[in-house]
């Protein structure tokens, strides 16, 4: 295929579609010459919709000029066979893998649609969502009360990644993520932040190359000493020593996205309550 | 398999494994019966990982008595191959998608490890990480500075949603998502908030039942009149008038993710940037 020409891939499922949108950019990604056209179906949990999805499967390939590519997470068989009337590449994640681990299992799967339904009566969903509300509540070094409550503190100069980071890590794995900024006058004394010190264990740093704090600081307050390299510079090397002299682990999070910076404070730190 | 007994499950990638656990989550869903003990091995991008991985696979065996489960995606065919020493059902998904994939596009994939690296760079996560600003900036009415930036303004009473899921709605898919609560003033006026009149079009609603509404306040502010039910059932009932006159749609959130209701939001919103 060349890459002027484009491809459609359709995501369908009878649920929110978001594992086999998952699932498609994760494939989708080791093509990186090839153009593809993403349209998102959740919810095709009836006949109709089903229906109405091999009408647009049909369309696409005309415009296209090549047949569509559907990445699903499909339960229902009727529904399945509805969608095999069109002329498609289809990657079904349940038809690959339910069989074998219903073999394994020695069971048979419910084949219930939607992986999201129900999960909001979920301990864990209820988890999550008390997770996203502390790191709200304990964002920016905002409040320090029930801060023992939480799994870790991320600690950090200003723009450093620690907020998109502590809230990916409190929605996606549950995660009670505090973050509390290293600014000057904790440089000054050499000292971390007084209300920090009792939870030292807590404390994962995130740092980020001058260069680019600068640029983002830039972004925010223009021509600012804030924003000028060469505080830039003083700070994150002050709080690299900092945190190395008081033994906290730190990730550098300039070309890392918060999945990767998440996943990384993941693997180092324990979480009791989310059973890994 | 009887249902007191457990099967390890790892979620095996050389990148984050997210993509790994989500789908392994959504396969597992089909089980209701069956008891999983979950590991999660990300960055599984050398030999002596996959190695340590194969380890820690035959432990669980012994331990459990049966097989575990690997779910994984990983490109590097050297990786694969040292973790098949292991006696375990695999469920690769590179394995399963990628040849197919290569033959319907009529080129090879790059074999390129981890989902997330080097995705910090791309437009897509700078999208993401904009929409989470924006979000935050713009959580709880707090701020209408470039308000027709946003995507998409959710309105309803305090605590039906709108806070975890304009926060989803950023975070996963790159959208504004401002939200503004409708207080008891606008049911006395009977009006819309003044401010956001003119973005009407953007407006999409929460509502949730007065039960749960009133048992989420109890949490927040016990025996107060903000949550008692007689009040919960009035804001209620006078939100969903306001909206149904003034043409907003709106969603049930009560029995529902926060992954439920964005995947509804998105399906009814336009998102012109996100090219879907």
């Amino acid at each position: 295929m060349s890459s002027t020409q484009r491809r459609t891939v359709f995501f369908i499922s009878d649920g929110t579609g978001i594992t086999a949108e998952a699932l498609g950019h994760s494939l989708l990604a080791q093509f990186p010459d090839c153009r593809f056209r993403q349209v998102r179906a959740p919810f095709v949990d009836n006949i109709d919709k089903a229906q109405a999805c091999v009408r647009q499967i049909r369309d696409a390939a005309t415009h296209d000029g090549f047949r569509p590519i559907v990445v699903s997470t499909l339960v229902n068989s009727a529904i399945v066979a509805t969608l095999r009337q069109a002329d498609a590449q289809f990657l079904d994640l349940f038809e690959q893998f339910i069989g074998p681990l219903e073999a394994e299992l020695g069971t048979k799967s419910t084949h219930t649609a939607g992986r999201f339904h129900g999960i909001a009566e979920s301990e864990d969903y209820k988890a999550r969502i008390e997770a996203i509300n502390f790191t709200l509540a304990h964002d920016d070094g905002q409040s320090n009360e029930k801060l023992d409550e939480s799994n870790v503190i991320l600690v950090g100069v200003s723009r450093s990644g620690k907020t998109p980071t502590s809230l990916y890590l409190a929605m996606q794995f549950g995660v009670k993520a505090a973050n509390y900024p290293l600014i000057p006058e904790d440089f000054e004394r050499n000292k971390l932040p007084p209300d920090l010190i009792r939870y030292r264990t807590k404390l994962y740093g995130l740092t980020i190359t001058p260069e680019r704090l600068s640029q983002i600081r830039q972004e925010r307050r223009p021509n600012s000493k804030y924003a000028a390299i060469e505080n830039c510079l003083y700070e994150i090397d002050a709080a690299q020593r900092l945190m190395r002299r008081e033994g906290i682990p730190f990730i550098e999070s300039t070309s890392r996205s918060i999945e990767e910076i998440s996943a990384k404070i993941l693997q180092e730190i324990r979480i009791p309550h989310i059973g890994y």
